[in-house]
């Protein structure tokens, strides 16, 4: 159960007040913008919530983490995503995520054609994610069992994501394959007397001839 | 059913797709945040989205718009939300709210022991929102069924807001009842020297001997 925040107005009925709550478990919703959702949700045709509601049920029942590489995906008779099962992809290759919508945001630019592996977070200690919470153990498994040859880590260039990505470095250091992680510098669209420091240098340690 | 927004990611599956479009329809929230809520809550609990689902549900089953006033309250057997059928308050004045929202911050203040009737919007012909759409005619009817003696005009201050409060005035010249606004001035914490010249104005115009 949902707890019910305390800033809430007294006067909105039960079951409003019950679905602000599970409004306000979602990231960046507050109390306020979660009332005016479920005030918007009010206004809708009275089909729409039977069908909002069937679709939450739908996306449990038929969705899972794929059983080798951990990305949310559609579930079928294997447990294996599609993008696991497509043989005209590099197997030999994994790109190491650390959520399914990186995955997603990667397939978008069409320019990878290997494999991924997705961790399900970063390292951080100080917030109880430890390298266990994590699918590591399955991801060095892979490496070996598949025979992996070139890993990339493409984790957010953040505090986590690096120690996360040095954890993993270390860990295939005995491992025989090449260990490569995104490039870093400016965005696209950037202006470089707006970068900061640290973009800055990256971009200048990543630089390359024309 | 909602329509599927073409910017999506073609990797998803089609319950995910299904679950992102019906986050879209809601206000302020667009395909990338649709697609990082419903990432967020295929991380949470089995039981959370069974419970959210239900809840959706529950809303519409258990609550309704008050035959009265017309704000949303939780169903009883009249039909009349707990604010209409409260004999401590004054039934004489009535405040007219654009939105339920609206009603449950005046509430909020405490300070307000009249009767409420909740229009559904504001007149905006540009949208095809006319007198006729909103419950105005409901409105006239109660100001003279029930003998109202004041009326509060608490819609937003901005064109719409003052279209509908001026229309409201028209109708209400020949009812023998006082009629005011909600005063428009400063908001606290505000600084006058970052304020609009509109609401500048107004604060001088309202201004109060202390």
């Amino acid at each position: 159960m949902v707890e019910i925040s305390g800033c809430m107005s007294s006067e909105l009925s039960i079951p409003i007040k019950k679905l602000i709550g599970f409004f306000t478990v979602l990231p960046g919703i507050g109390p306020k913008t979660a009332e005016r959702l479920v005030f918007h949700l009010m206004k809708q045709k009275d089909s729409f919530l039977d069908d909002f509601s069937h679709a939450l049920l739908e996306v449990k029942e038929k969705t899972a983490s794929c059983k080798r590489c951990f990305s949310f995906a559609e579930l079928n008779a294997q447990q294996i995503c599609s993008i696991c099962l497509d043989t005209k992809r590099d197997s030999f290759v994994l790109c190491v995520m650390s959520e399914t919508t990186d995955l997603l945001a990667l397939e978008k630019t069409g320019e990878y054609e290997g494999k991924y592996h997705v961790l399900g977070g970063t390292i951080n200690t100080l917030r109880g994610i430890y390298p266990e919470s994590l699918t590591i153990a399955d991801f060095l498994k892979r490496v070996k069992e598949e025979k992996v040859r070139e890993v990339i880590l493409a984790l957010n260039p953040d505090a986590t994501g690096e120690a996360t990505s040095l954890y993993l470095w270390d860990k295939l250091k005995d491992c025989n394959v090449r260990v490569s992680r995104l490039g870093l510098g400016l965005p696209m669209g950037a202006d470089v007397k707006y970068a900061d420091a640290l973009t800055l240098s990256n971009a200048l340690k990543g630089r390359r001839s024309l």
